[in-house]
């Protein structure tokens, strides 16, 4: 039987894809839907129903993609920052980053013969000596450059796929109620489905992650179709 | 004067407070805004932009809040889940997980006699064996069982308060454009301040930090006004 090596790299590249769709896929059936079934207890037309879920897609699509885009971003800024500040420390004020080595291995368990040995090794090489910083004492892992512009695509485009599902009734209904009826079983079905298998990826129990997703959804169309009722009504 | 000890715990759990207030605030700042933008371009009527809008807020306050709770339950449960898995495999695959620690160790740069001491001291105790698994091989912290209800409440509230001030203007002009002149202008006061102080918290640079969120506010409610306006005219 060939074995096959593990590939870390391979793997936490595609897990970042598909949890990129699985931000932008839970916002983008959820929230659209229920602003959709809000409008329904409210208004008689199906194409004002239409409008504002475009715009709500739009804007949703934008502010998630853009967002995600920018907080990648800020993210390598950050990093890049605080690994100057470290190489900083290491040359400026070697004794104290040393003690933070010993500190650290002390907290794994480490007893003080083992510790001189292992700071004096971390510490002989200025570059591991800050890997070892970054990643042990600070817990950043270098962040991949190209990560926040795919980050931003995957998770918009996620967005407008999820949202134009429960929207799409309304398309081919002839009223907000026959409208509502059909994106709802269409989107609960949507959502126990990709409940189920987010929670297969992720080893969660894949029943009850179904019924977490459409339950979030449902309660949040109840409530918004309760408000646009109450507040059209008044 | 008294000196003050370091409190990581209470400042962890404060920056976690802020987190979630960040992240609802930039999104209800952006998201309602942008639809009520839109729908601005596309329908005459005040009243039918402020019940879009509540349901938008109603349905994206709850999706964030109960999708964070949600998230956090599942943080723990995934949390216990590999934490049970390595004690297993500590019990079970003692020599496979203690070649792994040497992995680890080894990666971090330390020479072959310091390794074996530091693996024979990390493994002689399994609950510290655990730890050390989880944190240095899964890079997983354990979840504070509080902070998921917590966050899902933080995050609901700051998501309707930032929804409630784009939408705030069109409750006291009379005319969709009037509202949506004072929304804009209220909105992006409201987001370069917001922007340039969360900035200033994280240590970026707060002027660019400022004009970000501005910018990706008032695209996204460009998009939504164009969409929807394409829309409505057709």
């Amino acid at each position: 039987m060939p074995t096959t090596t593990p590939h870390p790299e391979q793997h936490l590249t595609s897990s970042a894809i598909l949890q990129d769709v699985v931000i932008g896929l839970s916002d983008g059936l959820t929230v659209p839907f229920a602003l959709a079934a809000g409008l329904s207890g409210a208004v008689q037309s199906s194409s004002l129903i239409i409008t504002a879920g475009l715009a709500e897609i739009v804007a949703g699509s934008i502010a998630m993609g853009l967002g995600g885009y920018l907080a990648g971003r800020t993210e390598i800024e950050h990093y890049a920052a605080e690994r100057a500040r470290e190489q900083r420390e290491v040359q400026e004020v070697p004794d104290v980053e040393r003690a933070e080595v010993d500190e650290l291995l002390a907290a794994m368990g480490l007893s003080a013969p083992t510790r001189a040995a292992a700071v004096r090794e971390l510490t002989a090489n200025p570059t591991l000596w800050v890997d070892f910083m970054m990643k042990y004492e600070l817990g950043l892992e270098k962040p991949d450059p190209q990560q926040a512009p795919k980050s931003a695509f995957t998770i918009s485009l996620a967005y407008a796929v999820g949202g134009l599902i429960p929207l799409s009734a309304y398309f081919v209904t002839p009223t907000p109620a026959l409208g509502l009826l059909w994106s709802a079983g269409l989107t609960l079905v949507c959502l126990l489905l990709f409940g189920y298998f987010k929670s297969r990826l992720t080893g969660q129990p894949p029943v009850w992650g179904a019924f977490k997703m459409a339950g979030t959804g449902a309660l949040a169309a109840a409530a918004a179709f309760l408000v646009a009722r109450q507040f059209s009504g008044s």
